[in-house]
């Protein structure tokens, strides 16, 4: 946060995501006008066989993986070969989508906002159509405990921007140790629409796969791992009691505080080997 | 993350905030069954004028604030008559509003999904709907230095719940260096929100006041923060470029990364007294 040159040891980040800024900068020496370096913020509206859906705000990267990771965890796009194509316009903001089949109805678009709950026989609710896109994850997939600390640090050590900036979100997607996809965006659920997008896009299983994820996990954070049907997601932060009921009953595996030598496992602890 | 008593150290919270669970904890001595204290999350389901507005998903409480403010953030209520009756259902989490004016057309349900985006002369956006309610904020308040410091200082402190549970984010409304109201919940929005709602409830004036925020800085913080008309925001994390786009255009002004005795002055730095 201190210059605008990014030194050696920074790593690297799309420059599309951040911009410079005069600030003033105070501390013990006295007041100085300086540069910083803030993360961009940027709308991408989708617009689906001609229609507008919903603007979204994010990172101005990766915003084919944004829009089609967005329009899979909605339930619009389900299958590969839903998606015709998908244009998107950087400097306007905007991506264009064409599918084979037309899931819009009103419902789609009222859904988020006026949600359905139902289910309140239990001891909270799920929300209606977002429960209805989830399959509970059965994959066998088994886990070392060595990975899942591993994995902890590796996401902490990759997230150059946020150390640059403070103002992103970062998630990885794993196969073992080994980190293969890694986003950071300004919103939390960004990070994990855009690793969406890739794994639809280019047909990455991910019954096999890990997702690491640097945010607090809350019940839409649970839906979105499950919908990609990831068995075990591991968080450097706290989980809530309701991502954790869906946790239970969707099958997915969550490791929770995970720092150092330490963490906790929330749900379905078969997966972790100790 | 102990243990669920409140240890005479760790302050207060609401106790329906939080929820015991069985887990597994590791660490270097080995894996043990605990049991850890987790944030609630819970729906709650705002109607007004007996139709269905939106869900929200926030820690259960405070729940009339909740409601509230939201109402004000979306611009439903107004002005503190607009208000004729609100019953909150908590075990059902339902929230039932009667405003003396109907403001509730297709848009209002539409807006926040649909989101028309204008002003793209601009190097951004603007939400038109949301910059609509915005009137720049003019007060000509001045707060020192010392105060900015000892208000971020003092709203860690006074993160009981998130040092305990990691789960939540904080917020407070000052007066110079005294804190008024002090909010957490699992959104960080509805920090704000909660606080919104009870200066709308309780008609205490903003003009004169301070936002202190645990959080980092988007547009949608920055345009709430100017809705209620106050002045000046004080964040520990880092804001967005749009959101100073926002703060130099509405009059707010933005102290972010304050730590210590350090700080990063944003957007209109006049109002700081160095």
């Amino acid at each position: 946060m201190e210059c605008l040159e990014q030194d050696e040891n920074a790593g690297h980040w799309n420059e599309r995501a951040v911009t410079g800024r005069r600030i003033t900068r105070i501390d013990e020496t006295g007041t100085a006008a300086g540069e910083d370096l803030v993360v961009r913020e940027a709308a991408l509206t989708v617009n689906v066989n001609d229609r507008e859906l919903a603007t979204l705000v994010c990172s101005p990267v990766d915003l084919k993986y944004m829009a089609v990771g967005f329009l899979c965890a909605e339930g619009i796009l389900l299958q590969r070969d839903d998606l015709e194509q998908i244009t998107i316009d950087e400097g306007q903001g905007m991506a264009w989508v064409t599918t084979s089949r037309d899931h819009l109805g009103e419902k789609v678009f009222l859904k988020r906002y006026i949600t359905p709950c139902c289910g309140r026989a239990r001891t909270s609710f799920y929300f209606a159509a977002d429960a209805m896109l989830c399959k509970p994850v059965t994959a066998s997939l088994r886990v070392t405990l060595a990975v899942v600390l591993s994995l902890a640090e590796q996401l902490q050590e990759r997230s150059q921007l946020f150390r640059r900036t403070g103002g992103v979100h970062g998630a990885a997607l794993a196969r073992g140790e080994e980190i293969l996809i890694f986003r950071e965006d300004i919103g939390r659920h960004n990070t994990l629409d855009k690793i969406y997008g890739q794994c639809f896009l280019e047909e990455i299983p991910r019954d096999d796969k890990i997702i690491v994820f640097s945010g607090r996990v809350s019940s839409e954070i649970l839906l979105k791992v499950a919908k990609m049907g990831v068995p075990v997601l591991i968080s450097r932060s706290a989980p809530t009691d309701l991502a954790l009921q869906l946790a239970d009953d969707l099958g997915v595996t969550v490791a929770g505080f995970v720092r150092g030598s330490r963490c906790n496992i929330y749900a379905h602890p078969e997966r972790i080997e100790v």
